[in-house]
């Protein structure tokens, strides 16, 4: 054995969190509520810098992916370059969030920002402690096609608001 | 050692799936037919729900590749957010399709889809046994230029008609 | 145990590897200089097809990077289908490199091309000791918006021609 156990323990513990993070993907785009927040402890946060939004809790995590759904639905949450450092069985994540939106007349690259996110190992099993949406630069939200595409969803945040 | 055996090899299994998905892409872009029926089991099966497709066995395999080759080159396949389930030797998966396709002009997201995938592992490898690929909303792989660049491609899989 | 202590270190592997890549990009999208020079060896290499680009060693890559981030800020390098051969200490991969441009009126897919590396794991880590990217097309890498955006970058290139 060339590899020592911690190596391969430490490997398999970021093939975990990336399984959870495409799960968080599947539930947000082809799933269920329920689906999406089971990915989070019952506690967990999911917060944005933009416009302060911050929603805590099972209950209102449910409420936050339907008011998505309903306003900004057929989304791919692209998710890639995931870095983990760990720390036994908590760690700490980041991601880029590469949004794309299928519409009739087109497929667009509707929002680019990045992930920072806490994971904590329960019974397990890797869940969302909390999860930080950082958008760089939000005007691209707001301009064109997707700036009309997004205005239901930004409307619909206001309630989320710290 | 804080992780069981099984959650080092269950992990090792998704490294190795996720690998094979890679290798699919690869030869599905830059690779030759050979290469891709090579990620199938010898009877394969490959098939869409937009026109019922469905591709049956290496032969057919190659035959259909070798048609997406001549009628839409130059596609990024970027496949995300694979998510596993394993059953020993068995495993099922889905992940995110985004396809992209390089034209002189500009690279157009050209389709929004999913994979449904099962897998075998034989002889110490993961193989596709079938994938199907899920296309929600094929009405955007028509309309405009992709529309155009796709036009040749939709027409040879009529071929494959079940 | 169903799977052999071969296959848990090659899948094992293949996650520091991902790994490093994933820190490749963060360092090339939202870190510093010194960060993205410090995945490579102190010898290492970042070279393109395209215009004969060579950057060879710690300091190179630093002034390289910088004029990166001078010249085309807010890219997203998306990294996937990375497909890796293992041989011990030494490695050789590959992977899609689909590049995003965020800017006030939109997100562009600005570029689409592969990487070929090879790594050397050393002290317990993986480096990258050479990294070429290769541009089927450049062409679209020079078109409309997208040809404007770039033009400072590919000017400054010439620096570090062959």
């Amino acid at each position: 054995m060339t590899r020592s156990n911690e190596y391969l323990q430490d490997a398999a513990d970021r093939v975990m969190i990336t399984d959870l993070l495409a799960r968080y993907v599947w539930a947000a785009d082809y799933g269920t509520a329920e689906q999406w927040a089971d990915v989070f402890t019952p506690d967990g946060v999911f917060g944005a810098d933009k416009g302060g939004l911050r929603v805590v809790g099972r209950e209102r995590l449910i409420e936050f992916i339907n008011d998505l759904y309903h306003t900004v639905p057929h989304l791919h949450h692209v998710t890639t370059s995931i870095a983990i450092d760990l720390d036994g069985d908590r760690a700490a994540g980041k991601s880029q969030l590469n949004e794309f939106m299928s519409r009739p007349e087109a497929i667009y690259p509707n929002l680019h920002g990045w992930y920072e996110d806490d994971y904590l190992f329960v019974d397990g099993c890797w869940l969302i402690k909390r999860r930080l949406v950082h958008i760089p630069h939000p005007e691209n939200t707001q301009a064109g096609k997707v700036g009309e595409y997004f205005e239901a969803f930004w409307k619909a945040c206001e309630k989320y608001r710290d």
